[in-house]
Formats: structure tokens, sequence, C-alpha cells
């Protein structure tokens, strides 16, 4: 099942059913009028809203129409926590060496993870106004986990079975402030923005055998300015979606509608490229001797599409967008 | 004007005005159901809410019914966004001596800052449920401010007008986890569950002479099993929350509702006590030269209340509850 939101002025917008093969939709409002609601209402709503996909995919309904991703907001734009992992210990520790950090204590063993805004998520086409090109802008191409409400001390097993819905995500960063942010041991704020999602959030069984082991197990192809910039798959993931989750419910239950970040997707073959600027800086400083690429400027675009194995699309839709200049 | 929110079952609760004695309440749900629609649209409903809160105390409406704190949950039960500073240097500056971690750079001159759970905030009677007695379950008492919106990259002055009411804070913490997680550079997670409040939120005209500054110039007095445990002042913030709040908006706007809160209040003077246990505990080794004092255990409470300087109780009401054992 694929669902998006659709912008309409009110901050959860309105919940929308999209075809398998992105081209048409239907409103569900009838059955939950947001996705933040059908979320805290699953049980109820799911078989409905499956109901709905499975008609509008065989072109039964009279008031389906043409789906267009730009006038969609994230699927969630706010939720109740964002929680954003770096589960990829490759890019983990290619940023120890970015930013000339000391290394992250039990980080092979331990999840590392940050909370995040979520109170006001980008749609995928949303312009991204930051204050400042000093600030080192950068994306980060990732995927996450949208959860059903988790009690407090699950363990990972139980925890993989709160996964209702996969998201594609570009976790904003400015990179100038995230050095010193560590240092302080209280962890990220000004260096990061909120983040911006594809168009669709679908249930996993969209990906047929590419979720597996509680990890998505797609390529991410990035593009900055219409040029690829990486493509790495988040078969590589260290831990598992089900490991996170425990992770951040150990102390903690999480309410439906929680959003958990994968950190940026990375993979060791340099030929997969990268999914954000800064693993790309430190590996030209390690395998060129020199960084020979900066970050974003205001009027770049980044593109981020999953794709399959076997070459098709990801479920997910595309997030394309560009940085401008902050008002004020 | 004194605003509250009783448990209804729904996840805003419904607002009701208190009055200036804490002794009555009225239903303020004709005007907004709940204090987060109020504060979206606050100039809208400043008035009415004023207009029924001084006929309230004025013994005028039919309808006021007995204020009971136990039934009250949090002020605001979730909020967009929770962010949680370390505004009192000298609590931070014993916290690296109690934890043994590096100093944290320019901490004197650019807020630290986290942020935390927001969708689940506890109420001032709630049992607090806690997985383990090992984790160091400890209290910190501290003010906070709730915000209009505000918009990116405000001004310390901008900032200080988008300050609505004030609330008193318990954020709860897991010492154990802690240093770990602050060495990670990833910042509090495990080691912050959902934060407690006292009843009542307060337009700042409600402290009088006692909001000055940017800050909440009331002590805050702390009792551990029932036992006086320190009534640190808020006069001695070294950041003002006009200051906290433009760091916070530094590279992101905020929502209408976001609770910005100062870190746990810390005097320099040791007769002041202190407003958790961990900084104690780094007192007990720094003047006695060991560590006399251990974390709660299930079933011991923590009373908050602030006072003005003239012994007056202050006009959050009261924070009194019990650590217990989570289920599971």
């Amino acid at each position: 099942m694929k669902l998006a939101t659709l912008k309409n002025g009110d901050l959860d917008g309105r919940l929308i059913v999209v075809s398998t093969d992105l081209r048409h939709a239907v409103d569900a409002s009838p059955i939950a009028p947001t996705l933040l609601l059908a979320l805290q209402q699953w049980r109820e709503v799911e078989a409905p809203l499956n109901t709905l996909y499975q008609r509008l995919n065989r072109g039964e309904l009279s008031n389906a129409f043409a789906f267009d991703p730009g006038q969609c907001g994230a699927p969630l734009p706010r939720s109740p926590q964002w929680l954003d992992a770096s589960a990829f210990l490759n890019h983990g520790h290619l940023m120890e060496r970015a930013f000339n950090t000391d290394p992250i204590p039990d980080f092979d063993t331990i999840p590392v993870m940050y909370q995040g805004a979520s109170d006001d998520f980008y749609g995928p086409h949303d312009d991204i106004p930051m204050p400042s090109e000093l600030d080192g802008i950068d994306f980060e191409g990732e995927f996450g986990v949208v959860l059903d409400s988790v009690p407090m001390s699950v363990t990972s097993e139980g925890a993989l079975k709160r996964v209702r819905l996969l998201v594609q995500i570009n976790d904003w960063s400015l990179r100038a402030l995230g050095p010193r942010e560590m240092k302080t041991g209280f962890g990220f704020l000004q260096a990061k923005p909120s983040s911006s999602f594809a168009p669709v959030a679908v249930t996993p069984d969209e990906l047929g055998d590419a979720w597996a082991d509680g990890r998505v197990k797609l390529s991410l192809h990035v593009e900055w300015n219409g040029e690829r910039f990486g493509s790495p798959n988040g078969r590589e993931m260290n831990f598992s979606f089900g490991e996170l989750i425990a992770h951040a419910a150990r102390t903690r239950k999480l309410s439906a509608g929680t959003v958990l970040g994968s950190g940026t997707v990375s993979n060791e073959s340099r030929a997969a490229g990268s999914a954000c600027i800064a693993e790309r800086r430190v590996i030209e400083k390690l395998d060129l001797g020199e960084i020979r690429t900066g970050f974003m400027k205001f009027g770049d675009s980044v593109r981020m599409q999953a794709k399959f194995d076997d070459g098709r699309d990801g479920p997910f839709g595309v997030i394309d967008q560009r940085v401008v200049k902050a008002n004020g």
C-alpha cells in the first residue's frame, strides 16, 4: 500500500492513497483524514485503506485523480518524534575523520542516535530555506521507518513488528555547525534543520525481498545539480531497524507516527559514491590528498530516488528540491 | 493568566483557566479546546481567555469548579518541540567534574541545548515508570518558556517577545546512561525520558518583577522523600531565555507551542542546595571527599515548588510524584 499527504493548509495535510505505478491517487480522508490519525488507529484503518488501494490499482474508482508529487507535503508533515541514527558504520568512521572527532565509544555495538525536529518536515519538492552558505549546506540520503506505538524496553524482534511504513528521507545538515555541537556532548541542534521526505510512504510488503533483516535493500540514487553523486545501497546497514527501535525505546515509549531514520546510506565500495557531500569530501582528502568539492550554494538542487537491484524505480517517488536563501 | 490542562483521554487534554489562588478553575474549551490550539491562535484567544480569568477571580462564574491538580496533565501534554538548555554554568561545570568529560567548548559564550521527546509529557502527580534503578534515576528542577511561532534567525530581543507562557519542569534524567551518550557526540536520548510539568502555565505578568532580563527569578524548592534537597534561584541563569530561543532558531523556525527549558537551576552558593542528585553527589565528592548520596529508588518521591523571594508560593503549583518500576 502506498500513502501520501496532500498539502491543504492544515498542519497534518490530507491523506491520499497512491497507485502502485504512482500515476493515480484517491482521497482517503473518509477512512482517515490524515496519515497521523491513520497511524494512531492502524488496526481499524489498514484493511479499508488496503481495499481502496486495490480498487485504485484496478481502475475502479471514479474519484481517482492524477497523482502530483508537487502538491504533496511529507507523508507526515509533523510527527511525534524524529529519531535519526548513524547505522552505516562506514559513514560514521569516515565522518570521524572528516570532523576530526574522537572515535565514538562502542560505535560498532551500540547504535548512536539523536532526536531532531519533527514539527515541520519538508515535502519532496519544497524549496529549502537556509540562512547562510557559510554553514556548509549538505544533503544526507537515508531510509526510515514509521512506527506504530512502541512500548518501553521492547526487544529488537518485537520492535520490528511495530514498523508500519517505510520512507525515504533527505536529512539536511549544516556541516560547519556539526563538529562544535558534537563536542558539547549535547548533540546536533543548529546543525540539523528540518528534514525532507519523498512523497510516498509504503507498507513494507511493497518492497518484496528488498525489505529483509530489518533493512531497506534498495540503492539510493543521488544527483546534485543533475549530475550523479552516488547510489549506495541500504543493505550494508550495520544495525537493523529492529535494533535501532529497541535502542530508542530503552527508556521511553514511542508514540504512533514516530519516524526513525537509518542515517546516511553508505557503502564500503568507493564505486557506490556517497549520499552526502561531507563523505565525498573526506574520501577526496583520503584518496586524492585534498578536498575538491564544496558544499551546496543557494539555487543548487538535489534529487534522490531509490532503485531496486533490477533497475526498477523504488516505491517512494522522488525528492527533487532546491536550497534557497531564507528571508530575514 | 493561569492555564492548565485536564486529562480527558485525548492526546492534548482539555484547556481550563485557573484562578490566581489556584483554588478554582473553569472550562476554557469554548474559547480554545486545548492549550496547543490556543497557542496556535494566541492573538485571537488571549483576550477572551483573560476575560474569563478575571471573571473567575471575581467569583462571577457559576460553572467554576474546584481546581484539582491531580486531574491535570502537563499544561501541554504534547508539544511540537522540547528543547532543553544547560544555562546555569555552575551546574554545567559541576557536571563536567561529575561525568569526567572534557570541558565543553565555548560553554560560557554559546548555549548548549539538546532536543528531547515532546510527545508524552507527564502531569504533576503522574507516577513515573522507569525500567531500572541501575540507570541512575535523577530529577532535574528547571524553569521553561512556552513559545508562539518563532521565525528562523530571530534576534534575542525579538525572541523574548515570542514567550507566551512560563512553566516549571522536572527533566527526568538517567545518570548511568548520560556520559556514554555525551561521548558519542549525538547527545542525550536514553538518558532523557519524558519530562514532567507543574500543573499551571502562566503568562509572564503573573511573576511581576520576578520575570526580568529573560529570567524566572524564583527559587525552586525541591524535596526528596519529604526532606529538603535544595532551593536554587533562577536569577543566576547565565543566558537569558531570549538568548536561548535565538540559539534554537538559528537555522530553524519554531512552531507555536514549542517548550524551551533552562536546564537544572543551580546557584554558586552551597547553601542553596541542588535541584538534582548528580550535582549534590559531585559537591559531596569535592567538599567531603566521597559521594554519600545514591540515586532514586522505586517508590521514592520528589516534590518541586517555586517560591517568590518574600516566601509566597510561586504560580505554577506543585510537582509531586513517585518513581515506579515500568511494566515489561
